[in-house]
């Protein structure tokens, strides 16, 4: 079968065909429909410091995607041939204290799809049955890939199970990726009543206004952005913030502009050591930060599920897919990507 | 000042004309602008069993209200004259157990306003100051009256801090007086995936569709009601339900199409003992049951302001006031919401 | 290899021989060395009119035990032969709602060991490896048989992740049957600064107060034991009420000495519907019911472990097994338990 | 009267007589029996820099204390001449945001106690009422005093109402000062399974034993700290880190050394910015960070309480006041504290 694969320990990936893979007993086997490229495809696609220490080629790229179900393990119980399926891209092992206690995002030996193994950037794949997410058949395959990302999106919104509610709230997205532009039109049908967007490229800006933000600010073209943010909330600050940048000067930005009590997400991943006020930022304001890596599994795509049953947000999640091209074509989407030109870029499995 | 009076242990009131009352210290002193007719003045009014057994004759009636700030007592410090203003209804000591843990909608020593003390059906009214809401002066009164009812709806959804969100869910209002038409469009404003709606009055099942119910149902049409919920929800039942009509009946299928683990939320007061098959409705289910009463002072009336402030969430409460009556026609008022013609009563301080 | 078979659907049960199970894919088969008997054995036994609505002979009872590992099937990844284990009883899809979503223990199609299917009264038992928790190799096998009903007293303590804590709180156990008598210990142990128990049989109030109770009530010989419970908590009421008797007065007693807004944990079974004055004793009082079925798979067994870790702690539930009995003289176990002598039997594979 | 007044924008203070504080209609004079030293009172009598930033001399310092009500305002219905009172040392506006949702601990209008206005180290002091918690009569005036620092161990164990319990969990304590050797105590008494200690002071460390601690670590006699704990935890890490000493190089560790999932509460005040690898430690963790200040105003008070109705943890709390002098002798306590020799220093009211 072809398969996008990351041959070599350098930029770039080739297309090429591998032999396709034997299904275990509790997986199944998958043939792509659909698929997108996500933030960490470009990582690895580009060879950055952090894909030079985890990728070991050859690896089959991608993650984000939707498929028919064309064969099932002999021990396969809920997932059926012909359903149409995304993935929960976190297989973890079922057997350690986070897997065992309702935490089995955080699993201590948590293998990634498309970076620890073979991932959807190819003809078929194999997946756990756990991890096969059944959608509904009519779901719109692209938006069906969508799901995994928007599930982060989610997840930072409602990062635990009993956390206090977001309706009549006020809350910001920092950075305005396909994540936070996503978690802007999560915030809004959360019942947010002001979601204000930050972000520095104007195109991204532009959708953050599509998506509902209230209020969008450029970073560079503020001269006190959190004096903005606390005037826009008549000097109460915000109940929650969503860090979706990386960047430590949004994160603590972020800080100052939660009201005291209030809550920080922190999905963006700092490249180097952040320098936190501690005292000030954390402590005497009261502060809950949360870590936010993966989706609860499955809370969280039930709630995915759900909110796109919604006309209005499958149009808006439609939106966010500004170009589709082919897998043979992948390396335009990865420059499309790079050039802020496109918010996300779909792949459909014509390789010739 | 003109006045609404329950002058005697007998139905109906009087309108008459009572001294103005006395600000103390921490009190503010309101010209009413508008008021809405509750239920419970309904019973007071009608002088059911319940009234006999509360009701302590004088007594000006009402509660639900907005007015103006006149005059302040000389230890108040947050509200000013000027000021439009509604009331939180429950007046509390502060100084208990509940109180001083976060719970004061559950004080021990709690007085009602227009039930234990007198209330806003009049040309004035005294109102201790933590009592006084002060709203956004653009807010329309009436709008601004209904405050108290909409935390009602909210405070069902979200009985406490921390609970599991509603996004994505499935939820259930049993009973669609006014405070259940509300909780309908809470309910969406929440993210409620699909909302069905019971009731028996039709023009009340009109209005539940207005209010976003996705699905209505007539118990007294229905062959099977809990079967219907079941599959509407694909077998798994309800996650959320709220019970807003005190029918035992209408209770009993609020436990039987809750999902196992979901919540019930029960406002609606039985007249009587409900039979309750504890074991298979409850334990066996781990069903969890909330008992609802007032609004969480004062995190609600945050909630319930900034949901006002969405324009089509504003349009649908508005609907619910059916009629606009001067304060003179109180008996007009009564007559029309026991009729079933009228949803919700406003009155306006016009006294001859 | 003998087993304790209800072989007919009628009271009692033989001692026979029967065919060794074989082990699954994904199973494991343990050699049982000691096991406890539960209140469920004994409707079993009794052939109740809930036994005869569920039990389809021919069955192997018992469920509470504690063996050792002798043989894993081939898919089989984290028990290991020679592992000592216990049971979790629950026997769950994995693939529902409710277990897709952390609550594997309100699953829709639990099997119940020795209800469901063969249970642990035999040489030999069979366990999905999920079900199979390993137990540190020092813990008593008794001990480590009682973890199950021990999980549901912490369960019931605690029934949700994120729920106020009882440091400091007071507590009510409403029934002292072995499952009301390992919840004094762990709400004491909890923090609980007063617990309150209640037991109509002299021989379980006298263990009520060892197991730490701070006050012993009889509801035979009080005249008004609401009035002393809310006396010897200053007027307050309780915080927290665990109701373990399935009787009805005591359901209703443990809603009037929940304190406004407390919470309420059902786990007795009450054989009939219960009348229950909704309106005065949860709504107004703004009560939470929590039912409580199982154990939370799998926080609840980490905390159980954990407690068990405490010497003090241990000795206390090793002296809820008033009586150890081979297995070949289970009828003279369950003569104890129902004369009331007995508060918890042990059994020893020992057959003949 | 006399007091400790700060008089001059210098080291030091001095005992002087000023007159007795007039008492306004919301509050109550509490005459002086003991008082203890704080580590804000050491930075106020060293004259830091940040008492530099903070402190407006003249100021009679001290908060901690224990007095009786000997004259209460025309306002106040709570407490009565004859109380024995403590402060809740946090006087809030009780109108903003923050306290008008449950977290009146965030007021951002908050003064202290002897850091903002007259504090307690004086014959007499003035509180507002809602400040002055009655104690039990029979309570000793310096565990009475010790409640407000033991309020904030509590309120770090359990920063806010619904969170995961801390029963059979692990936790860890960084930093035994006062606050830190109190937490030890707490966490045991909440039932954790395994508390670990770290402390740089000999005789801190000896103290954490004492406190309960299961293992305690001095960091610079440790190779490898983290790893220290790891193991000690069976590779699973800690479920509840209480960093409570403001070193920098702690609270990495502590951030280090939780599992994935787990919570961190940050009381300490690191005195500058503290660089945090936010990927590795927060983000791919999903960790949980709470910010510490004060104490939940009153819920962590009536947890202080019930935990001091236990004699042994009485016991506990008392062996930390290793000192009591006369107030005249304060410079004497003050040096105790900073040569290492005093845990935590009791004043009692003899002036000359």
């Amino acid at each position: 079968m072809y398969a996008v694969v990351k041959s070599k320990p350098a930029p770039g990936a080739e297309i090429r065909t591998v032999d396709r893979p034997e299904v275990g007993d509790h997986e199944v086997l998958v043939e792509v429909k659909a698929a997108t490229i996500c933030g960490t495809d470009v990582h690895i696609w580009d060879w950055n410091p952090w894909a030079q220490g985890r990728i070991r080629p050859p690896l089959i790229m991608g993650h984000e995607f939707c498929g028919e179900v064309v064969e099932v393990g002999r021990g396969v119980t809920r997932v059926r041939v012909g359903d149409l399926v995304s993935a929960e891209t976190h297989i973890v092992d079922d057997t350690c204290y986070q897997c065992l206690t309702g935490k089995k995002h955080l699993c201590l030996h948590t293998e990634i799809l498309g970076v620890d193994r073979d991932g959807v950037f190819a003809e078929y794949v194999v997946l756990p049955e756990e991890n096969a997410w059944v959608n509904d058949p009519r779901l719109d395959p692209f938006l069906a890939s969508l799901q995994e990302p928007l599930g982060n999106a989610v997840h930072s919104a409602l990062p635990e199970d009993n956390i206090e509610d977001i309706t009549g709230g006020y809350a910001a997205v920092l950075g305005c990726g396909p994540i936070g532009l996503m978690s802007i039109a999560v915030l809004k049908k959360l019942g947010a009543s002001k979601v204000i967007a930050t972000e520095i490229k104007p195109l991204r800006l532009e959708f953050a206004k599509a998506m509902g933000a209230d209020l969008t600010l450029n970073p560079l073209k503020e001269r006190d952005l959190v004096r903005r943010v606390l005037e826009y909330t008549d000097g109460r600050g915000v109940d929650v913030v969503l860090e979706m940048s990386g960047s430590p000067s949004a994160l603590i930005q972020g800080l100052e502009m939660a009201t005291n009590g209030g809550r920080v997400s922190l999905l963006g991943l700092p490249e180097a050591s952040v320098g936190i006020d501690v005292s000030r930022l954390i402590v005497f304001k009261g502060l809950r930060i949360f870590g936010i890596t993966g989706r609860r599994m499955f809370k969280t795509w039930y709630q995915v599920r759900e909110l796109l049953r919604d006309r209005g947000f499958r149009e808006e999640m439609k939106r966010l897919i500004t170009h589709r091209l082919p897998m043979a074509e992948i390396d335009k989407g990865m420059a499309l990507i790079k050039s802020g030109e496109a918010v996300k870029v779909g792949l459909y499995p014509t390789w010739e």
